[in-house]
């Protein structure tokens, strides 16, 4: 990932990257997604660091959330709108989606991914999340995420290892794809990899508890996914 | 449905489809994602009722499973490949893929339905689909279904009532995308919206079990399913 704040760069997309306190370390997993996505449209981005506290404030308030990016005069919010915005802007490149039937698809693997994959992630890494937090953030983390999840947030992820065998059991629709060919669409990674993959990801970047058995034919996949476009995620380590 | 097996009619489509002891409610969700599919593509066809002990003798032996299918000369088993050859069969009759990208993420939906979905209504409704049964064929489900759930065929639903929360939140992708457009793909139901129907509709026929609380986005959605093709899949009663 090209992490460059230069002044005069201004033919490369911004994609505003949430950090914890070392910037250069970018977990979100929505803004994974859109990493990837970036990558695989071969488009040049910058990934700027932004904390939680930074987010009211980029590009004149325009979102709530990130990822959000800017790409000449496009200011755009959300990981799906961005991917759809990336394929109509760019139609000559590599498409995100391969066909407009494949929109609808895509969301209801994304809403698989968030309910049941991110759900059950967010659960386990809590703490970890929490601890790679810049100082600044963490009054905000601790008082969302225990509303969010009625409990203390140290509490959230007690009991971790017992929640591993229905997590892991619960990425069958995953693992039967790619227990067969490289990625969900076949050779090439679509939009719906990136999604899941964001998860794992986000998870990898902020927390050292293993989540996949090494050999588990998702972490296979998720390995392919990590080797992606000169290894962009992988170059971020992984949590020691 | 047709159910119509007089001599002569060798334009129709002939769809073996599972029934017990009363041949005139096909039960069986494969074959019924099926009947769905022939109804989108406006394919005439007629539903030859078959039991679970018939099936080894159609068409000369030709699957071990229903669906199967009679297309003139062809003869093809198993309701994705179903769905795949009527498309490439009939390209101009409506697809049920709206482009090539969308099978492999029609295959991941699949894998959900089956393993989540499909998996969760099997034991529920276990008991129900051994009392509709032919009883020539009870024998076979009885031995089939006792070593797959490793359970003597009673015990599978008992304590279903309590098994409905988590069976229900775990409807929450498809959920999510119904609660604000008709079918999964929008405006018109594709392949994966049948796929999943067929779920509920061997439910639906073979048990009086309520899996859905009627004010649940996803029984609207069936209930819209129920109503396509002048109301093939609701011309079976439900079970009483």
């Amino acid at each position: 990932m090209l992490i460059c704040r230069e002044v005069g760069e201004a033919m490369s997309i911004k994609l505003y990257d949430l950090v914890g306190h070392d910037e250069k370390r970018p977990f979100s997993p929505h803004c994974w997604k859109v990493a990837f996505a970036l990558a695989h449209k071969g488009l040049e981005f910058e990934s700027v660091p932004a904390r939680f506290r930074d987010i009211q404030s980029l590009e004149d308030g325009a979102s709530r959330t990130v990822p959000l990016i800017r790409d000449g005069e496009q200011v755009i919010s959300e990981s799906f709108r961005i991917a759809l915005y990336l394929d109509e802007a760019y139609p000559d490149l590599p498409p995100l989606f391969k066909g407009e039937g494949t929109v609808p698809l895509t969301r209801f693997i994304e809403r698989w991914a968030h309910q049941t994959v991110y759900a059950q992630i967010a659960r386990m890494i809590l703490g970890d999340l929490f601890a790679i937090l810049d100082e600044g953030d963490r009054e905000y983390f601790r008082k969302t995420r225990e509303a969010r999840f009625g409990q203390k947030l140290e509490d959230v992820p007690v009991g971790r290892e017992e929640r591993l065998p229905a997590f892991r059991a619960s990425l069958d629709p995953l693992r039967s794809m790619v227990e067969r060919q490289a990625f969900i669409a076949g050779e090439e990674p679509c939009f719906a990899d990136y999604i899941i993959a964001g998860g794992f990801q986000w998870a990898r970047v902020s927390s050292s508890f293993q989540l996949l058995e090494t050999d588990d034919p998702v972490a296979g996949w998720f390995e392919r996914c990590l080797d992606l476009y000169g290894g962009l995620a992988r170059s971020i380590a992984a949590a020691a």
